[in-house]
């Protein structure tokens, strides 16, 4: 006695999903078809969608479902400004914090040798071609500060140093609104050492 | 700046799955779509495939994709003997654990007051046709030990005793709280073995 054929391929595709192990993927598979099959439905045409529709912005390389996104199509953003950052979700967030009004460039990933993942997987090639454009003058990285965000950070900015670009890290503090007995001891003390003067 | 719509939708579908919050849907979508073309697709297929054929056995309720599944299909199982679980995944526990040849009724979840699934949804008018077909004498019980596992152990208890058949528990030698799921098979085979009239 085994599942049936069509539901144990189910529950081996969805293991594709990150972070969905063998039971969560059962469990998954069960819910869809006996409590939410229109869910199923819906899953199965939006990954379709998906799939058929969501490109590469060509010149900052997020998602995008046209060849330039709203961010580089956007005449009012300063050209000469360009923010390095792993994921589309990273760039969601700098626009939300209204912070920025340069443009993007979306690495898609980091490196992270551990995992195997190069120079080569993040778009280092498309990121030198588009930072060496001759309008950008300053290249401001915004990587995670993880172990990978900061080999990444590093090797972005030596690349970008040597062809004689300005290259900026985003600060490292204690968070706003954060208070010193409740944080990591390596970030205060990063927030000590990279004290600024007060003007 | 938003991320594109189909993009959106797909985060937004990925949530049907159980377990899986706005966060973790973005990171299955940048990921499916980032590096995992292929998988989605599989996925997608798997989802339309499972959804075409996947039906319930006419007789135990499981999964299955023809009218009647293996079990209920072999002549070699005893026809007297129904066992009720919950979920097609404890049917496989079970037969797994060769501790058992008679027949299932498959529930396809358990009662559950506190998130309002009543009688009705868990079959038991289907359990009973099922049970009361005049060859079933003993029907054993094999719910989870858990709060409504015992909660709808009692309530198909008490509507088969009503009808005049033998019904037993399952012993407990489960651990309080354990699920048939993730219980070895020997303590499973012997839970079985040391099943009880209930009185
Ligand atoms: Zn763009
Ligand atoms: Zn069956």
């Amino acid at each position: 006695m085994k599942n049936p054929p069509s539901l144990d391929q189910l529950i081996a595709a969805l293991k594709v999903l990150p972070g969905v192990g063998p039971k969560s993927a059962q469990r998954m598979a069960f819910h869809l078809l006996q409590r939410d099959k229109g869910g199923a439905q819906r899953l199965a045409r939006a990954l379709d969608a998906a799939l058929g529709q969501v490109i590469h912005c060509e010149r900052c390389n997020t998602f995008s479902e046209t060849p330039l996104c709203n961010v580089c199509a956007d005449p009012g953003r300063r050209q000469d400004l360009l923010c390095v950052v792993e994921m589309p979700a990273d760039l969601l967030m700098l626009e939300q914090a209204k912070c920025y009004d340069g443009l993007y460039f979306v690495l898609m990933g980091r490196v992270s040798p551990m995992e195997g993942i190069g120079p080569r997987d993040v778009n280092l090639d498309k990121l030198m071609v588009r930072a060496l454009d001759g309008v950008v003058a300053e290249v401001v990285i915004a990587t995670n500060f993880t172990a990978e965000g900061e080999v990444t950070a590093h090797m972005v900015g030596e690349l970008l140093k040597e062809r004689g670009l300005t290259v900026t890290r985003i600060a490292r503090g204690m968070p706003v609104g954060g208070e010193l007995e409740f944080i990591d001891p390596g970030t205060l003390a990063q927030a000590v050492f990279e004290r600024r003067r007060l003007a």
